[in-house]
């Protein structure tokens, strides 16, 4: 059950030859969930080792056009190649608005494709709405009529008593959502690997006579079974302790994560914005963006393994790049999001970086 | 009067990290008109030498994703900067359906400008419908709501007698436009610098006394002047014959543009598509687009003194590309031009390729 995150573009506001904006893949034993699409995002998957063939889910934060712009595009390149509808539905999640802006796009654009695709938009709560919303209330509802390849979405409401929204859940894995305070509706992401089995222990079931085989996936399962020599053998004694899933935490725009804190507890990675250093603090206010000491106090809220520093202003140059006076790289955002007592790991994402989540055991 | 033409994105379809979709920008004194805007034509513009603050127009050949799908991220991005409402009007022309895109994107994203921004629509005609319109035909026209910064934009209808679309005149510069076929409505733009008054005899004038001065703008603006000796100069006499303007032509998708003629004849630059080489000229025709030969004998048609080959397929290397087994670069292209009869220069465009449209005299 391998797990790893790609981090495709780690810019904030918009691109540059160098530094690509928003954009990451969560990747499970090859199958690629995409988090956030800003303009350009085709582009870098092309560079990464990544195939767009192998994405299933996108997943939009919210929909300011440095993580949405890319969408309609992606969508387009990865119909090309052979004609057949071969491949599955692509499941996309995101606020309120999507599913028109993405909608009319491909229907002024007549695009059409050799998939399937749906949307469901998660609603926000009214507190969330933008603050000059009475000034300037653009109609966000699609009409009637879908796109050609377009399936029926949900409205997928919050849970009152979880405070959270249910997104997906299969035997193995499970996609909540949580509010962020930015400027416009805007999601976290919680993916939550469930407990998994213990492992078998082989040496104790091979001294009973039991070698691999049949018997080992029925006492897994949660069976007894018999050994050659009649001998009962219990699930309990033959499995060792379950192996806790992994929770990785990929927020968007925030200058207050804190109602993540409820699902986002005890990450065992946390993908947390970074856009301006912490001398700066009130013009990331302002424009409802994070410094690396309010993402690090947060880690430390949540009790998080490690803290990736994403989402930074094009001004910072990269670890490799040499600076001239009056220039910093992304390494100061690593340091101050260190020196605030967060005592966690702390790594800042570089396009086309990938990061392994290691098992617990 | 400076002219030329870079080109930021050549390929057809799909942009790669190798080659970006369709954008072409025409300069004229500084002033920069952008033809086309694919998917990351923001970070093509700025490997190039032009600065984004110097687009003034937009023209938007057809609403295919690569030609449109780079056009919301790029406005975000001229935004840019300082706060204050200090640019001028942006203006965009492109076909039934821009307007609709551009706000709704603009409005879902909540993006808002320091600088106000207008689409003008040309309205094609209905045998430029898309085949299958009967099946799908969304509602392509905007709301009644617009952006805070967009002004209200003209529909504008052919001109019967000319059979084409006047976009835009002063006293230097016309620009026209006239019907390609493709799969969608797609249009071609004809840029025409005016006839320009010839060049003042300064030697024939400083003969007779005449310095350069005021009288030289006097004669130059077609008054007769006179001599300190008492002798009247007339501009016939004075100046050299009119410079003939230059003529820029610039095509959408096309697998027929014979409707160009009319407005396209004698150019001195005609940049036409040419995805695949002839030996697809089946593949080309089904999907609207052209090969070498076809826009060759275009070229042939209309007069061109020169011919520039851009959107090609991703299939083709670079010139400078090494090349494996049955793989071609983009040479096949401009040779199969020439090979087809037509005798002006023919030219390939490569991602930031500039070329200089030089005076006629
Ligand atoms: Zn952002
Ligand atoms: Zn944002
Ligand atoms: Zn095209
Ligand atoms: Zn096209």
């Amino acid at each position: 059950a391998i797990m790893d995150l790609t981090f495709l573009g780690t810019a904030s506001c918009f691109p540059t030859p160098k530094r690509g904006v928003s954009s990451t893949v969560f990747r499970h034993d090859g199958e690629c969930w995409m988090f956030d699409c800003g303009e350009g995002t085709q582009i870098q998957l092309m560079k990464s080792k990544l195939k767009a063939s192998h994405i299933t889910k996108i997943f939009i934060t919210h929909l300011h056009g440095d993580h949405l712009f890319g969408l309609p595009g992606l969508l387009c390149t990865m119909s090309q190649g052979t004609a057949e509808a071969k491949k599955n539905k692509i499941e996309i999640y995101g606020p309120w608005g999507l599913r028109k802006y993405l909608r009319v796009a491909l229907e002024m654009s007549r695009s059409t494709f050799n998939f399937s695709y749906v949307v469901h938009e998660l609603i926000h709560s009214p507190v969330d709405l933008p603050s000059d919303w009475t000034e300037w209330h653009p109609n966000h509802e699609a009409d009637d009529h879908h796109h050609p390849q377009e399936e029926e979405g949900r409205n997928i409401e919050m849970d009152v008593d979880e405070e959270c929204w249910l997104l997906f859940e299969d035997k193995r894995i499970k996609v909540k959502a949580a509010p962020l305070t930015h400027r416009i509706p805007c999601f976290g992401y919680v993916i939550k690997e469930k407990t998994q089995v213990g492992k078998l222990k082989a040496g104790y079931l091979k001294e009973r006579g039991i070698p691999p085989g049949p018997l080992y996936a029925k006492i897994k399962d949660g069976n007894n079974i018999v050994s050659p020599t009649g001998q009962v053998i219990t699930p309990a004694e033959a499995i060792g302790p379950s192996i806790p899933g992994r929770k990785i935490v990929i927020l968007g725009d925030t200058k207050d994560s804190s109602r993540m804190s409820r699902i986002a507890h005890d990450a065992d990675i946390l993908v947390h914005e970074a856009t301006l250093n912490n001398e700066h603090v009130e013009k990331c206010l302002e424009a409802g963006h994070s410094t690396p000491a309010m993402a690090a106090n947060f880690a430390a809220s949540i009790n998080a393994k490690s803290l990736v520093l994403f989402h930074v202003s094009q001004r910072f140059k990269a670890l490799n790049e040499p600076t001239e006076e009056g220039e910093e790289t992304v390494e100061l955002l690593v340091q101050q999001a260190s020196e605030a007592g967060y005592t966690g790991q702390v790594v800042i994402a570089e396009d086309l970086d990938t990061i392994t989540i290691q098992r617990k055991i």
